[in-house]
């Protein structure tokens, strides 16, 4: 098996990688040729030797003394990842939060390519603003012949969450990165993330509250 | 205890309430009157009694055979996740992704308003066309004097979100939104959320590549 092979992370170590790669990108813009798990531990208050294992699973493994390499260290995480892999996605649902993303340029530098925004809204469809053509959802099979795309980055209101997701899957997309509040329930099979902005909100302004 | 005492949540049960609201806001608009745990636990896959237990940490009771007061369960639901009270909040880095923030004006339907946008770059700074003032980071400290803001959302490049983290909670704020890959660190008692937008994506992409 080496550092390609697809195999099942778990989730805890998957969500700790991007961590070790924001540090040693910093390290090797300062010019740093080497970092011990013990350096990445203090800097990230990771236990060192839980950091060795994750590592372990990308097939990278430290010199004793001399650590780990870190260019190398990066090229294997942005890898690993798939942030050096384009993968194109489309946005559906194109309202206040679907322009946000849309617009923010700096997905693409970790290997997300936006390439087309659907919506049902007249105003948005056919907009030539946002870097991207914007269509009516009901063009999403036509765009999939053309423009293939494996993710669809669902920004719709939740009423209509679940329709749309189903409506991008039977398209052919593999995977939903869910905006949305809604919980949407997908086929096995279909990858699902989702990022719980209200979640995050909600956490900052219950914390807040204890803090009075 | 009435719904209002700040208490600590567990962390399980906060990631939920926000689905249970989504999901009776959509029944609201749709002019449902009641509706029951086991109505929620199927459309969410939420087993039903964890749905009772977790509504009850609100004060929320359903009543025998007619279930929970739909109208009364959002705004339960609503005010105790915070999202109908206004809070402020900065955005410390206004690049691709704080732009994005800034413009989207769903934020502020769940009781978050930036008011003021913070940043070093001159191309930046004095904008107009973000809809708040974007200020240079050192005058952080003045605004807070004019304009307070309790939550800092920070969207840095990484090799400064620490600092940019410290200086945030230096002039007054007393929440960190870190929407950087960096693991930044903050003294007890300052809230802390992350919100792993690369780690999302990681999933997604190597979830995708275990398919092929």
């Amino acid at each position: 098996m080496n550092q390609f092979t697809p195999f099942i992370l778990p989730e805890p170590t998957l969500r700790r990688l991007p961590w070790y790669l924001a540090y040693v990108d910093i390290l090797r813009n300062k010019g740093v040729r080497h970092v011990s798990s013990t350096r990445i531990s203090k800097a990230l208050s990771v236990d060192a030797s839980q950091i060795a294992k994750d590592l372990s699973f990308l097939g990278v493994k430290g010199r004793t003394r001399i650590g780990y390499e870190v260019e190398d260290l990066c090229h294997a995480l942005s890898d690993f990842l798939g942030f050096s892999r384009r993968h194109n996605a489309y946005v559906v649902g194109c309202g206040s939060l679907g322009k946000a993303l849309l617009r923010d340029s700096g997905l693409s530098n970790y290997g997300l390519e936006i390439t087309a925004g659907f919506d049902v809204n007249p105003d948005v469809i056919g907009r030539g603003d946002l870097g991207v053509p914007i269509r009516h959802i009901d063009r999403i099979y036509d765009e999939m012949a053309c423009n293939p795309a494996d993710i669809a980055i669902l920004a719709v209101p939740p009423e209509v969450a679940q329709e749309s997701a189903d409506i991008a899957v039977g398209a052919g997309v593999k995977a939903i990165w869910n905006f949305t509040p809604y919980r949407v329930k997908v086929a096995e099979g279909v990858v699902m993330a989702n990022t719980s902005i209200y979640a995050h909100l909600a956490l900052i302004f219950t914390r807040l509250r204890s803090l009075q």
